[in-house]
């Protein structure tokens, strides 16, 4: 176990933003491109601490080589990105969308990059940005990229979070009991997580806060990824399983337990120990560089040598960082090696119609020696077993 | 005035879905498209009835001439399709993002559309996907053109999403006092109405439903999008101005408005006269036929006249539907005409750095004839001044 970063609270320094945005010239760099553009607010937000709701007017960052990046953006958000933004940028603004002839942001835009420009441009970026897009297009997601391994802040700043909802999963078992309903345990849940979230940072960015708190109950748990209805009710015995995930001011994270209220069936046993086992295979794999998809493989193998197989309906973890959900992927198919400072989640799963759902997922940081488990609810049956 | 159906809370029908469908589907014909392509979820909520939240794993719908329109969506995820779609879609799945080689959503994708084919796809399609359509791509946002003008069906439901922002606005007033803070209130509106959306709507799918209930007092707002932090706190005088906006099952709506606590300040009457005759001049022009920069330009005219021209930040309005913010715009630059069963805001706003903003906006509903302001709360400067 190596020495973790003291939890932090506060916004990006300059030099923390200055950081991330020399890496992406690097890879600018190193793929020949005279210009980068983003449009997706999670990497605008990653390069500036702005972030932005998307919708028809668009928000576009240009960076090139050297020089301050330019942020084009409609007039009506300037001093809102003056007041978010933590690094120097140029600003481009335009009135509305519409606007009269000659004034549009796609006017505006295509005057910023050159004709010639070797241009890379993200997956994400929608097909209609990319037409009004001069130069050449090479799709690469840069930025994506470098988001993969955290630096000590972006650790720091998820050490914190997953103290959030920790929290918010301690005030989930004190809430749920046979007969609650969905929407109060996500009140109680939400409430108490957003109450220590603006004690400690009262200036939080709600565009980038965002709280789920809820319980499948065992009628919907072997269906992980249908939305419970706000009257669906709990009920005794399990396998109930536990959601609470949170991006707090911009940190996501997410800490899932299979839980039992009054007692354990008896045919839950089984699947619940598989599901830890599996669990404990991929966890005795995490260090620097193991293969993202040797890590699915054992932990499916545990599950497939059980003979539940049929049962599995998803990968064994995805990554964390400014979002709660995104690369790399615990998965099949993802050939990456895990390096120190990714985050990523844990969380095999084991789902048998009629019967429930077995999971649990934590937060977990890849270390220079192994991991950290960065959520501390605890995991074994017992201790998610209420007594009533 | 013409006789405005009943507000309704149910999900559509199928007749309802197959009559959206038609639409696209004669859209199609008329520009020869012989496939189209929807990924953006709120058009595919539109279809289907069915909504997602964006991440890594797509959903895409494939609607052709004829037959079942086809959903490739994750494995993971297809029992939840199923219980939201209130049409009948073929499923293609695929395992996971990213799975084996071979195995990939975008090996099964490109086997459901011709080579030859010409394939309609929306401006928000992401470069990613559309590098893995096959055919000749043609940009043409045909789903969200029929979204344009809504059905009676969509204005029932509209109708029953602005009586819960009415009375958000109601609870608002109630609550917003000198030194109130900004997350109290929002607390307050917030869950006043997600109490009557759950009453009445008892399945809603949380996934389409938003509920924002916030204040800029005087120190802010002058800053229409600037996003007040929770702590930030309510001042005596004015101008303050509220938002209340919430998609209610998928029905986007907003009430907002000017108001003061306590007292105006002299300073403050002509500003909020003159913005409440430039929205008088915009609802004056409200009527079939009319185009709709024509009716940003009357209102703009008010402003100007008033030689607060430099205080202008945004057009006079923007559609709803199944979202709260969409085509068409009350804008310079929309030379579109205004139909019956379209419905926007009118809010043209004057914003002075140092004193504050002026805005009302309502949802509004154009009809055979004229217009019917569909969120009720009352207007005049007497009602938006809380007596302390």
């Amino acid at each position: 176990m190596g020495t973790l970063p003291k939890p932090i609270c506060t916004p990006p320094e300059k030099e923390e933003l200055a950081g991330r945005l020399a890496k992406v010239r690097a890879l600018m760099e190193s793929k020949k491109l005279d210009c980068y553009v983003s449009f997706d607010p999670v990497n605008i937000y990653y390069l500036t601490n702005f972030a932005n709701n998307v919708h028809e007017r668009p928000f576009i960052l240009i960076v090139k080589p050297t020089g301050i990046p330019v942020m084009l953006c409609p007039l009506l958000e300037l001093s809102h990105v003056k007041t978010r933004a933590r690094c120097e940028l140029e600003y481009v603004t335009y009135y509305e969308v519409p606007s009269p002839k000659g004034q549009n942001w796609y006017d505006l835009y295509k005057k910023l990059i050159d004709k010639k420009a070797r241009v890379g441009i993200e997956s994400a970026l929608p097909v209609g940005i990319a037409k009004e897009t001069p130069g050449t297009h090479v799709v690469d997601d840069i930025i994506d990229e470098v988001r993969l391994v955290k630096t000590e802040y972006e650790i720091a700043r998820t050490i914190h979070a997953c103290s959030v909802v920790d929290l918010g999963h301690e005030k989930l078992l004190e809430v749920t009991r046979p007969g609650v309903v969905e929407v109060l345990i996500y009140g109680e849940v939400v409430r108490a997580m957003m109450g220590k979230t603006l004690m400690e940072i009262p200036t939080a960015n709600l565009i980038v806060s965002k709280f789920v708190g809820a319980v499948w109950p065992p009628a919907l748990s072997h269906d992980p990824h249908i939305v419970p209805q706000p009257v669906t009710a709990m009920e005794e015995g399990g396998p109930h399983v536990s959601i609470v995930a949170a991006q707090i001011d911009g940190y996501g994270v997410e800490v899932e337990r299979t839980l039992f209220l009054g007692r354990v069936p008896e045919g839950a046993r089984k699947p619940f120990d598989i599901m830890i086992k599996s669990r404990a295979a991929a966890y005795a794999m995490l260090k620097p560089g193991a293969i993202l998809e040797d890590i699915d493989r054992a932990a499916r193998k545990v599950i497939i040598d059980a003979g539940y197989e049929k049962y599995i309906l998803h990968r064994t973890g995805h990554g964390f960082g400014i979002t709660g959900h995104e690369a790399p992927y615990v998965a099949l198919g993802d050939t990456r090696r895990l390096e120190p400072g990714m985050i990523i989640s844990i969380e095999p799963g084991i789902y048998i119609p009629g019967e429930g759902g077995y999971r649990h997922s934590d937060t977990v940081l890849i270390t220079e020696t192994g991991y950290e488990r960065l959520t501390r609810t605890p995991d074994t049956l017992e201790a998610m077993t209420v007594a009533l």
